[in-house]
């Protein structure tokens, strides 16, 4: 909690005043940073049509989610130091978060615009590849969250892209 | 060490014959896994000068030890709880395989065989999206572990491979 309130630049009485105790903080963490990822699959949708823009808008989220914010972060992977009720909430969350990714993924088969691979592996080695960076960044490393995040992303879309010239177009104009 | 003697299938007297206890074996089992993972980057490095064909051939050994080896298992992501010295050497021997990684990414950029991609940033979102496949790949699910290595490796090579028709024609000749 002390690192936590340091971090949020704020007194550790005044953490505890919000929240009742270490999981309790834990769980609200989790549960927003997943809030903001289906947010963003949300948002993705509505932005454009293309399942390689919508992807690489998803994965520019949620990675900034995991190491920009400082809500998110590493709290969001520690879902089995959570109580069973909360981590069910969890759990039952990530899992919408993991079935939106899925249907762009089958969306983007359908239409022509993603390779043909089970949707499935697919989205988890994705995720996989996101997650694992808090394993590793450092914000004070040579690379900043933003760099970090546009590549991994980029890398990302580029496995699935059906057409790779078709698919650095697409992702120039959102990045513009 | 009762779970890991019966998946080992002795007992577990007999496996405290040869570890001295749990730490000991964790050790011998990470050792034994990065072993074997380097080995694959240098007879990969033997069997072919495609960039793409020895990342799929080093991905697919990764993949391999860690899913369907007794051994390698999600052992290999335990690093944390080693004693000092032995965490040491297997960071040590990580970094190495690491570097072989990064090694082939560099030379595949080089020759353009691989689109040029920030290294280090691209070796870890690899090595990510295969050890996450320890948090979700169950040897009872749908999908096999020589399933999962192959769809996950041609994925993660489509990512970085220049153009991809070269990259799957590449593939095919070495899955024959």
């Amino acid at each position: 909690m002390r690192d936590i309130a340091a971090a949020a630049d704020l007194s550790a009485a005044n953490l505890y005043h919000y929240f009742d105790g270490k999981t309790d903080l834990l769980f609200y963490c989790q549960d927003r940073a997943l809030d903001r990822m289906l947010e963003a699959t949300a948002s993705a949708r509505r932005a454009s049509r293309s399942a390689a823009e919508r992807l690489h808008l998803i994965f520019t989220a949620h990675l900034h989610t995991l190491l920009d914010d400082i809500e998110g972060a590493t709290a969001h992977l520690e879902v089995d130091t959570l109580p069973p009720d909360a981590r069910t909430a969890i759990v039952k969350k990530r899992d919408r978060y993991e079935h939106a990714l899925r249907r762009i993924i089958v969306e983007g088969i359908r239409s022509g615009e993603l390779v043909k691979m089970e949707p499935s592996l697919i989205a988890r080695a994705m995720l996989g590849a996101m997650n694992w960076t808090v394993t590793w960044f450092r914000p004070e490393g040579p690379d900043s969250a933003a760099a970090v995040g546009d590549v991994i992303s980029r890398f990302l879309v580029r496995g699935v892209a059906a057409r790779t010239p078709a698919a650095t177009r697409t992702l120039s104009v959102v990045r513009r």
